[in-house]
């Protein structure tokens, strides 16, 4: 028999009725399948939350200004914001990394430097990237989930933070998934109507000045951002080493595209924690062909979908592996 | 300035965006008014788990077999079943009762004996329960919660089990929402196409029989079950108590339903915990226009939905409680 067939005799033969856990069940059968067992263990999860700044807030695409990155970064440091709260309910390990703030932060064991440039270039003028930096933020990335993953630990998610990236995110979508800028946008950290109108101009002019790309890595240098490719490069990396890589909102999807597009055998990894309340999302987890765990009307990043939405995942291996039979509880099943 | 008021400020000034949080924000918002606080607290929480037996399984509206309501009560007092795996994982204290099993349970100290009989009468012939044992039923539930609340326990779930009792529960719903019996059914442990058709075919007749009746009260006693007549004996004494109401799927909802009709108020201590994958939950709740925080495709019963649901509510009152503002982060607020 093969494991998949072995993993849900297991669970159906749980004593509850064929099914009746649903999305658990399927969770218990992917994580099952990705760790090759049918006594699956979560061991050490961590989040890692990649900041960067870019280039294309000069253009107003933001309701904050980009200060906002590095105090937010600080925030995390701090341990004040939302994925600091919801990392510790979960005992969560959590690192910040500096993929690319406009900021000298202080030396600091909280804080990991894989620092590329201070903030992408504006993509309505010239790429984000160089070649160079994409090659650099996917090395920098997968030494940082290389040493997580020496720790032991085997399911990670990442989160981001950096004032202007939801419209990287839309570019990438919008590129890589072949759809207009208006099914892959959003009003980011609260765009009113206006503001959103002059985001989708700005970049419809972008799309028309960069032209024709194909290439999931020359979209990625165009657009950017240094935490949306450092995300990109830790999620392919965390899939070499077989660990349950969690999927988070509109930006981390928008980084799983293109590691997607790189390896698609990466999504038997994926655990998509989140539907996003920002527009694009629901968009981009349709063509994944994603059904995300949570739809909380969550919409601020930082990795908080992934930290929610933990414990189901818990809860998935605890039902496979602690939950009687319906033999062992001498329960009658189905006539 | 009003409590509610204060408490949406407070959600305000966090480090995100506003609403950023979506759900989390209205379930604080919610739980700081029931607890009547800026800095609510979930203490102690606890499910009970009420069994009763159906008479109407004579018609064969269920998959299973009655003796299987005994047999998972035994298997929840050996912690074999998926309530008593998740209760464990979030630190729930979880209690049994047996509010009218077929079966003779050895006296034990982790079952409450709460017997109303050995299951109610067949509702396709007579009424379920008499008038006293309605009565029986909401003092009996009612001194099992008052004793959690005595241990400082401000949050409770309820769950239940009891074979045949979808039927029971539709036929509430269908009398007290006004709806017919299609929009109020489901396959319950797993009927197929034939013996769905069967139970509705069952639950039409039974309707018949009884013709109209309005009074919330008299809807329950003419349907049973023992322990949804004990679940909302229960969710009436609860929200006395001023507790967080934890609202499972199907059955608990329906039990809640009669609750809500006996004391509308009561909807505002409700938390609903998920979307059952049980046909009619979706309509019960439009009825109640409530909006519940999974939509796991789960439909086990036993209190599943709020064990899996609670560490949302944690997150909820965690990030109310202990993320930083603007101002103690020193982060620019929106321009």
């Amino acid at each position: 028999m093969t494991l998949v067939k072995e993993l849900q005799q297991k669970i159906d033969l749980k004593t509850k009725p064929i099914g009746a856990l649903g999305t658990l069940e399927k969770l218990a059968l992917l994580i099952g399948q990705v760790q090759n067992t049918l006594t699956p263990t979560l061991i050490k999860p961590n989040i890692v939350v990649f900041a960067g700044d870019h280039g294309i807030t000069k253009e107003g695409v933001s309701a904050y200004p980009q200060e906002v990155t590095y105090q937010m970064v600080m925030n995390f440091l701090n341990g004040g914001a939302a994925i600091n709260v919801f990392s510790n309910q979960h005992n969560i390990n959590l690192k910040i990394v500096d993929a690319g703030v406009n900021f000298d932060f202080e030396p600091s064991e909280k804080l990991t430097n894989a620092k590329i440039a201070y903030g992408t270039k504006n993509f309505l003028k010239e790429k984000a990237m160089s070649k160079t930096q994409v090659v650099q933020c996917f090395d920098k990335a997968a030494k940082i989930v290389n040493e997580i993953f020496e720790t032991k630990s085997n399911v990670i998610g990442f989160g981001e933070m950096g004032i202007g990236n939801t419209s990287s995110a839309t570019m990438l979508m919008s590129y890589l998934c072949k759809l207009p800028i208006e099914k892959c946008i959003g009003r980011g950290t609260g765009l009113n109507d206006i503001q959103l109108e002059n985001k989708i101009s700005i970049l419809k002019q972008a799309q028309a000045f960069h032209g024709k790309i194909v290439d999931p890595k020359e979209v990625l240098q165009t657009f950017g951002g240094f935490e949306i490719a450092q995300i990109c490069g830790a999620m392919l990396a965390a899939f070499e080493k077989k660990m349950l890589i969690l999927i988070d909102g509109f930006i981390a999807s928008s980084a799983f595209l293109v590691a997607y597009q790189i390896n698609p055998k990466i999504i038997s990894n994926a655990i998509f924690c989140h539907l996003s309340d920002e527009y694009g999302h629901q968009n981009l987890l349709n063509y994944l062909n994603a059904d995300p765990l949570l739809k909380l009307n969550m919409r601020l990043g930082e990795g908080t979908g992934c930290a929610i939405a933990y414990p189901i995942m818990e809860s998935a291996v605890a039902f496979l592996n602690n939950m009687a039979s319906f033999e062992s509880a001498a329960v009658t099943n189905k006539q």
